[in-house]
Formats: C-alpha cells, sequence, structure tokens
C-alpha cells in the first residue's frame, strides 16, 4: 500500500502535471490517456493506461508495454484484447509512446523504421537526435516517477513489449537490476546491432562508432547482466522478419554462454502482428501476474 | 456435418470464387480476408472470416457480425478481440463490410454517416443507390450462400452488430424468420426512422415516403415479426449516442406491446466504443454459442 502515490492521485500541482485526456470504461477498469511535459524529452507526450477495477481501492502493480515500429500508445490498447485479463488479474498496463512528438527534426517523419514512431529506447547521443531522442530515460526513469507519484500503482513493475518494443523491454531490464520484477517480449529484435533497422537507427542516433552500440543491444547486454532475471519470449516462425531484423538465435547464443535463463517458444503459423501477440499475451499477463504476486506459483 | 460444404472448401471452379486475400494465425485458428465479386452489389467486395481450430476438422456454426458507420470488415477482428473466445467455443466469425466499395457514386464518400461505409443493411430503391446500395440481399442472401458452399461452416447462423450493424443484425433476424438461431446487439440505433442518422440514410436510400421505411425500422418491425427470437442488447449509459441516435426506450415500448422477449441490459459508465463491445462480447459469443448447441445451457 502506497498511501502518498494515492493521495496524490487526486492533487492538481505536482511538478509535472499529468494531464487526463480521455477516459473510456473498460471490463470494469478504464483505458485513461494523459499528455505531460517531458523533461528529458522536451517535448509534450501522450501515454496510455489502463487501470484495472482493483485500483479504485487500492494501488496496484503494473506492466509496462512497449511497443514497435511505427506505433503510438494506442496500438496494444487497441489490438492486444490485454484489458479482459489484466482486469481479472489487477494489473494495471502503462503504454508510453515509442518515440518524441511533435519536434519536426529534419528527416524526423521520412521513414517507419527512423525517427517518428521509431525512437528505439535509447538514448541518443548525436545531433539532431540527442536533444530529444532520449527514449530510455523517458521509459525507464521519468515516466516511471511521473506515474509511481500520480496513480494509483504501487510500483512494483513488469515489463515487456513487441518488435522495437520488445528489444527495448529485454534492455531496460538487462540495464536495470531490480527494476522490473519480470521481463518478457513478443518478436523481439534481438540484436539490433547486427540486424538493418537496428543498424539504421543505431547510427544515427548513437553514431558510427559501433562500441558504443553494446550498451544498447541486448544479446551483447546479456554478457554484462548483474541480474539474471529469465527471459520470456514468443516468436513466430511465419514472421516475415525474423530472419533478417530479429535475430532470435542471437540471444538464444548469448544466454547459453552466459546461463542466462532464457524460454524462447516457437509458435507454429504466427506472423509478426497483433493477432499474434493477443494470441499468447494471456500467457504473458500470467507470467508477469506471478512475479508480481497477484497470483500464487513459481516464475517462469 | 455439411460434407458438400466442406468437400468444395478446396475445389477452385465455384461459379463465384471466393479470393483469399490473407490468412493470419490467431488463438490457433486463422483470420482470413476474401475477395469475390457481388452481383447485387455489383462491385468487388472483402469479407473477414475467423476459423476456429475445430473447422479444420469439420464445419462449424458461424456468428455473423455487422459492423457500425465508417467500419469495414476489418474492425472488429482488430479491435473486439473475439478470437480468443471464438476459439474455445468452436465458432466462425463472419464479419462483411458495411457498404458496396470502388463505386464512387456522387456524394458516396462526402461524409461519414452517409455513403461508403455506412450501407445500413437496407435494400435501397432510390437513384443512384438502388444499382448497389443492396446491402440487406447481399448480407442475408448473396454472402450467406457463398460462405455456405465455399468455407467450412455448417450454415447454422446467429447475428449480432455494433450500433448501425447492431440494427442491421436486429432487422435481418425480425425479417428473416427461422434464419438465425439467435440475435444480439451493441448499442444498436433501435428506431432510425426517428434518429438523424437513420433519416438521413432513409432519405436518400428509401426515400422520402416514410411509409417504406417500417420495414427497415427494428422498432417498427418487432410488431410484424413471424418469429419471436429473443433479443439480447448491450447499451452503455454514458453513450454519447444515446439519447439522440440510438433509443433504446422505442424498441422496449415496441417489444413490451407485442410481448417481444427482449434482454436490454444498460451498462453503467461504458461509452460506445469498441472497448465497451469488448468488454460484454464474451457473454453475446457464449449466448449464441448455447444457441448453436456449441455449450450447453437454455438460450437467453
Amino acid at each position: 500500500m502506497k498511501a502518498r502515490a494515492s493521495a496524490r492521485w487526486w492533487c492538481s500541482d505536482p511538478v509535472s502535471t499529468l494531464s487526463e485526456i480521455s477516459a473510456q470504461k473498460c471490463f470494469g477498469g478504464w483505458l485513461k490517456r494523459y499528455q505531460h511535459r517531458s523533461q528529458v524529452l522536451d517535448c509534450d507526450m501522450i501515454f496510455g493506461v489502463f487501470l484495472p477495477p482493483q485500483a479504485k481501492s487500492q494501488p496496484v502493480p503494473a506492466l509496462w508495454w512497449l511497443s514497435g515500429l511505427t506505433c503510438t500508445d494506442e496500438n496494444f490498447m487497441i489490438k492486444s484484447g490485454a484489458q479482459q485479463r489484466a482486469a481479472e488479474l489487477g494489473l494495471a498496463i502503462i503504454c508510453p509512446d515509442t518515440s518524441p512528438r511533435g519536434t519536426d527534426l529534419p528527416g524526423e517523419h521520412d521513414t517507419y523504421d527512423f525517427g517518428s514512431g521509431a525512437g528505439f529506447y535509447v538514448n541518443a547521443t548525436e545531433q539532431p537526435w540527442a536533444g530529444h531522442y532520449q527514449m530510455y530515460d523517458y521509459v525507464t526513469k521519468e515516466l516511471p516517477a511521473l506515474v509511481n507519484e500520480q496513480l494509483p500503482v504501487t510500483g512494483e513493475a513488469s515489463i515487456s513489449g513487441h518488435s522495437m518494443g520488445g528489444h527495448g523491454a529485454l534492455i531496460c531490464a538487462l540495464k536495470n537490476p531490480g527494476a522490473y520484477r519480470s521481463v518478457s517480449a513478443f518478436a523481439p529484435i534481438c540484436h539490433p546491432a547486427s540486424a538493418p533497422w537496428g543498424i539504421k537507427a543505431f547510427s544515427a542516433y548513437l553514431g558510427e562508432d559501433r562500441n558504443t552500440w553494446a550498451e544498447w543491444d541486448a544479446s551483447q547486454l546479456v554478457h554484462h547482466a548483474e541480474e539474471q532475471l529469465p527471459i520470456l519470449i514468443d516468436q513466430g516462425d511465419e514472421d516475415e522478419w525474423l530472419g533478417e531484423q530479429l535475430k532470435p538465435g542471437a540471444l538464444e547464443q548469448a544466454c547459453i554462454a552466459t546461463h542466462h535463463p532464457l524460454d524462447l517458444r516457437i509458435r507454429e503459423g504466427y506472423d509478426h502482428s497483433y493477432f499474434f501477440v493477443a494470441s499468447f499475451l494471456g500467457e504473458h499477463l500470467e507470467h508477469h501476474a506471478r512475479a508480481l504476486g497477484l497470483i500464487p506459483g513459481n516464475q517462469g
């Protein structure tokens, strides 16, 4: 129980205020979208939250969901069907956006796999991106601080995501020992430093010195993880991006080499879409709910 | 069991061929989209089908879903989360489009509530609409004949829908005694002859003589129904269209006057969106599954 956070939910004068822009009832809970000024991204941002019915009476733990290329905060909430099971479990879901917005940097909106909608959850060091594209700090520090202060959540968190966001979930967990109770991913980009999407993004955000990329690549970070949080991954074998972009084999090899627990499940016939995510999301929600103490059983 | 239809599934030369344009695995079943030439609409049409895993081995009954204003065949499949329960139940779901497509009639694309995306599931009698806007014949005759012949369904059917499509489901059931095992609707336009959306559409499609509208208005058709198929309706009390456009009270009064069984459930706090539909869709799927003999229990 976190009385302070709960109290702040209706307090209108915190330092950085979350402005509620919509609220829709869903499975007895509420899907809400909030706008706020992000200091680390230097722009206004919107994110989505599903608050289960249990959050009316007490703070609840949260699953952070990081979405993939081209998405906003809305795709997961519209397409995943997550709310039913989250409402049953008493689990909040928080969906950040996938990049800074409203910045209009040169070339930012030209391609689907770079710039807007494609922040890759890294902290950019190169211009003109470094002034805004600090998505890692946004999703691991600034936004959790705001959410934990102003919404009815306990601060206990797990993290998951899809594709670019699946990789984001992996690096957030690997780089922040103790921050998350559990981590999972759907069809993540497992080794962006060797995949076209990742090379394009990292070259621009992080520069051409590939030594600096290692701290943003899950398959390399596994070698230096301070905490061996088990990784759960679902991957469709008919995913059109599997061979060229996602490369789960690279992560699997790194996990074998480092004895990092990995449950990589190849799903026959499934593609890269949210129809695939929805099909196995219930199992992931239960995985996270176990780790967060919402249902009994060993994590795994 | 319907061996003929099952056999035709892999036969490539029926009179009007369904052309599969996509197939995505979902909850062990398949979401497929088909294109075909519609004779009654005089244009090419696309519709979506969810085939549960059970359809691999034998034909299954189907729920027909009619969508609302601005929708295509895709909205329900993307937003409703229906596939999980349908896969468990062994229920196919068939989503027709909401209007003729590719016809480019004068003014057809000018407003969201008329023309494309807004066929209202009636047979137009007025020009220039009558040559294409025969959506009632399309969803009750032509498309069922094609689906029953070429897909692994038994021909046993129920029907539901949302908003304009909720009304569509009601009139399809009321005008076709024996054709559907059950009917339900989410936030239907209950009395279009007295609502702005309905008046706009009926005036253009059916002409200014309002006597002709009665055979396309659920609240009037109830008075002449040959079969008293129970009607299940869920309606959110925070629905922005409730008072002006939907008017469930008109249908309720007609059902009371005619002793037509109606279960109208007002849901506190819910709006008109698919988040509302998703929240109660499981109950509707079970209602239809009972009527179709997929699960035990009385219909209702």
